[in-house]
């Protein structure tokens, strides 16, 4: 049975939906209205230690909590649940694949299938990417946009696309993965195992491996030695690596340019591959770094990338921040409705239209 | 008006079309059965030099020449006209925008409103990568696949993409340039202004502009250096190249596996970004090289790219040749007849249904 069967679409259109967010250091849950306000929330560290039953545990938990608060204050009862999750995840079957920064015990997870039994309610899964596009383009920075690009430059590098109105999400639902483009293919190692991806050049997990590799090599970098002998015992991190290029150490300031023209040169093979309206920039890195990152991608856009497409394109901030893995859950929940593509696990759909 | 309805689509589903693929070099033209068989046709040098009147004259020409061969030999009458040349383009508006390869007579025409009007059918135009993916999907390498990658790699490299069984064309029309993924960021500069972009890796052109700056450079290229001199004045050209990386050049083979590897880093990019069940991969150089071009890309996707996608791909050579560009008039009308997406020029749709 479709996801879609369990819940009656006229009904669906005006009931808050509940929202899960599930990242590897916190899960987040909210109440999210009809037009997309967030009102009873809560937010936990996600004990990814303690093993998956745990930390399913605690999400059903948490949904229930706020599921009472919301009701308690008078409010219309969820009637489905979204849910943002990290990547490779099978979106038709509402399972986990295998998530690197959940752990061994997330495998094969149907996530899913437990959590709407639990709750008694349908549910509905995609990668945390595809759901902030959704919910950038429902209430964000890519309103009424049909042809629509995000990515998020923070610890890793995703991506989404929406194009022509329709999310792209390829046979098996893992399509969109941007920080996969390789930029330079005889580059650093990523951890896919591909050269020089996107990914490995501008992610946060990507520059500090280049920050450490660069004092394993010995290479001149006096303030980024010093930040790592401060810090010491615990790992370089990215922002060490930024703030020993701003204090002028020629190979953190190389490693920073290099992330940051990696960045410009896939965006321009963006902008050419998909003649986007709007590409939204997201992600922590992207948030704290504001222009220094955005403004070479553009003028890089500007120089090189094909006519029509660099004069239609703008590359924009996201606007939602934080909740925007909240908020999206109810285009998410929408788009599972109109049946046209998520579906949520045959066996518990059944137990919601009670 | 919609093209759709200048033709009602119960007779243009059992009608032939007229097929008008306008090349930099030649021209061809053919009816096409409506079960994709090609009958009578044409071919002609395209007198880029005579300008763009000359050029439509010949098109125009050469098409009534073989309606007049097809109803001769009892033939039913044509209803629609499938235009593939070289972008960019503008297939909403039936246009040709800046095509570098036809030379600066045909920037803006309007080659759908013309060649309606003289012929009295209805017409429509896109991108030949994009007439090359609709006919692969329709009668060639691609039946039944709707997560469908298309490269070209000849003279230029150019592509095409079908994602959830709909054509990518974004708002311009321009996407699907999979020719300009920048592969090596710090790399030779491309024809576009970009730098490393698979184009300038791995077309045609590319490597032959990698062959005369080797020899300019002075690098250690003895045969590819004697092959120059035989053919002078005439300028190198990619088969050269690959002529002396085989006689055992040390430069010659350095250009051919660097563009072999671009290739292959870009099908793991392809592969990622658009989770394809299959890539298809035409050309003069792809048919010419064949295993020596896509066995690496495969070796490297298996090895690097996201496991559920590469598992889920195949690649493959393309299967129509040289007619793609007239097959693929077929699918490529019934697109514009079902009004998704091509439109011919509101002027002259009238014309037709009379």
């Amino acid at each position: 049975m479709l996801f879609a069967d369990a819940v009656t679409p006229s009904l669906a259109a005006n009931s808050p939906v509940l929202a899960l967010d599930l990242g590897g250091t916190h899960l987040r849950t909210a109440v999210v209205s009809a037009d997309g306000v967030i009102g009873a929330r809560d937010r936990r560290r996600t004990l990814t230690v303690r093993g998956a039953d745990a930390v399913m545990a605690d999400c059903a938990d948490s949904l229930r909590q706020i599921t009472q608060q919301h009701l308690a204050a008078g409010g219309q009862r969820p009637t489905a649940l979204g849910i943002s999750a990290p990547g490779p995840l099978d979106p038709f079957r509402g399972v986990f694949q295998d998530p690197p920064n959940l752990g061994r015990s997330f495998w094969e997870l149907p996530i899913v299938d437990h959590l709407s039994s639990v709750l008694g309610v349908p549910a509905t899964l995609e990668r945390d990417t595809q759901v902030a596009i959704l919910g950038e383009r429902a209430f964000g920075a890519g309103i009424g946009v049909n042809d629509l690009v995000y990515v998020t430059v923070s610890t890793g590098i995703g991506g989404a696309v929406i194009s022509g109105g329709t999310l792209m999400r390829g046979p098996d639902g893992v399509a969109g993965e941007l920080g996969h483009i390789a930029v330079d293919m005889n580059g650093p190692v990523c951890g896919c195992g591909g050269r020089g991806h996107l990914e490995r050049m501008t992610s946060g997990t990507g520059m500090a491996r280049s920050g450490m590799d660069a004092l394993e090599a010995g290479l001149d970098a006096p303030e980024l030695a010093r930040i790592a002998a401060n810090i010491a015992p615990s790992p370089l991190e990215a922002h060490h690596v930024y703030d020993a290029a701003a204090a002028g150490d020629p190979t953190a300031r190389r490693i920073i340019d290099t992330a940051i023209h990696a960045f410009a040169a896939a965006a321009v093979s963006i902008v050419d591959i998909f003649n986007p309206q709007r590409i939204i920039v997201g992600g922590g890195i992207a948030l704290a770094w504001g222009e220094a990152l955005l403004g070479p991608a553009r003028d890089l856009v500007a120089k090189t990338a094909f006519r029509v497409a660099r004069e239609r394109v703008s590359i924009v901030p996201a606007s939602l921040g934080d909740d925007v893995g909240l908020i999206g859950a109810l285009p998410l929940v929408r788009l599972a409705l109109s049946g046209r593509s998520t579906q949520a696990h045959p066996e518990f759909a059944s137990a919601v239209t009670a």
